[in-house]
């Protein structure tokens, strides 16, 4: 999604209390994080670099592919994450596990 | 959607009373709001930053994923949200529960 | 869609006596506007503002969601819609409803 | 799809008997056209405006939506048809009915 | 898909001998072509025009849709084809019909 | 996928040994390559020519369509291919037949 | 996924202790990499080279392409992939096989 600009408020400076995206990733260099893709795939590892495309670098990585019969999973010594696949980022802590309702 | 432009009413200032997109996110900085994605995803969470493309940083979020088999939630301390999947910002409020017709 | 430029006419101007793609969208500024999806989904509210990505902010909002067993139907106080999901823009008065031939 | 330019020929002058893309729009300006969707869409109606993106702006229109179950059709007095969904736009006179082999 | 230029030869001069994309296409102009898309369409026409995203202008034209039930086919006599759904443009001649291995 | 620059050794000279996409390319310009589409289809033929976006001129072509009843042939004397449908090029030699594990 | 540059620290210098994304592959330069696609296919090869839009080069191929029924294996010689359909890439060591939860 694309959007035209409004001013300074979205530029992210202290004034404005902002984390700008690209800081969020940025503070979470050298932690571990979870990325979680548009489809049935997510990453944990940690994050060793990034670029303005929001392609990952990350090492010592655990890979989770949700299959109708289950989870699988790989290790993956390090990668390269194209950033068009990723839906969501979570840094370190990571999330609660899913709760049906 | 791309569009040429048309001159100043679509500059969005007060004299035209227009509320241009990224000014209604600009407004919701600091407050609870609603990410509607393309696929069958949800997050409610208190908006701390976007960027130009409508990424979104997000704390204290809800992800709502629905199922054939119901609803899953789960728990997100902060996330960094791809701008290319979200197909509705909701601030505030939120909306009424869904009436089937 | 995008195509190469082919001069003054398809910039719009009262000579041509052609209405612009944005400036349809201008004039509905502050009235109900439709808008359609590409997915099985479709607004109905008041437009207050939109970018040259036809991003749309709406207010006082019925979302309609077309399902196998029917339209259920949300209210959202005022929402910033992606352009790039919209297939048609519809302003005041809307259309006819559905005839099935 | 995008390719990498040739020279005049393809700038559609006079001297070379080509009709731009965007020069038949142009023409068909005031006057019926046919529009068929990349989905099970299509639109008549008559031609208003259009920029370099190949919006549309058409009035007095018909809609087609082709289900399983037949043909519905809905009456729409003005629309802003995105450009990015339109496969194929056809002058008035249109197409004849389709014949199956 | 894009990639870095490498230099002179992909420019297409004569002493490489090579036959750019859009050279193939304006040689091609005035004469019937075959275009193939991406979803289960094929028009044939005369190619009238083009521009550099490869939107065409066809006239004379039979569409041939390939349904589980057979091929409908529609006569237009002229049209605008979005180049973004085009797979495959097939100069004069077209090629042989399909044998089933 | 599109990634920031990190300098010269990917701008492919010969001292960093690096084959650059579009040199692989250009070296197989006359000879035949096997085109793998991301759809069901691959096509065999004599490359001509190509440009930045990697939309391929190719001759004396040989169309291979995979569907549920086996694999439908024909024989195009030359052709336009629409580079973003591109997933794979392998030049002449292709490759050895698939062997089912 | 694009997103609006921070500053220094993703300019990915060494002080920042950082690893680009395109350096990860200019290491990997003439040493094995694994490259999983996002559709359902992987391929092992020597690296030989890549571009800023991580199109790349592979010599000594293996493809894997996984279906219903089980793996097919292809050896290509040497080819070039699309970056665009490129989800994830591991360097050498690979990676370790899929366990089922």
């Amino acid at each position: 999604m694309r959007s035209a600009h409004v001013g300074a408020s979205s530029s992210g400076d202290e004034a404005s209390g902002q984390l700008l995206p690209l800081e969020l990733v940025d503070v979470a260099i050298g932690s571990r994080v979870w990325v979680i893709l548009k489809s049935a795939r997510e990453f944990r590892g940690i994050l060793r670099g990034f670029d303005e495309f929001v392609n990952l670098v990350l090492e010592d990585v655990t890979e989770y592919q949700f299959t109708e019969s289950g989870t699988d999973t790989r290790q993956l010594p390090s990668m390269l994450l194209n950033g068009s696949n990723v839906c969501v980022l979570v840094p370190e802590g990571g999330a609660s596990e899913r709760t049906a309702a």
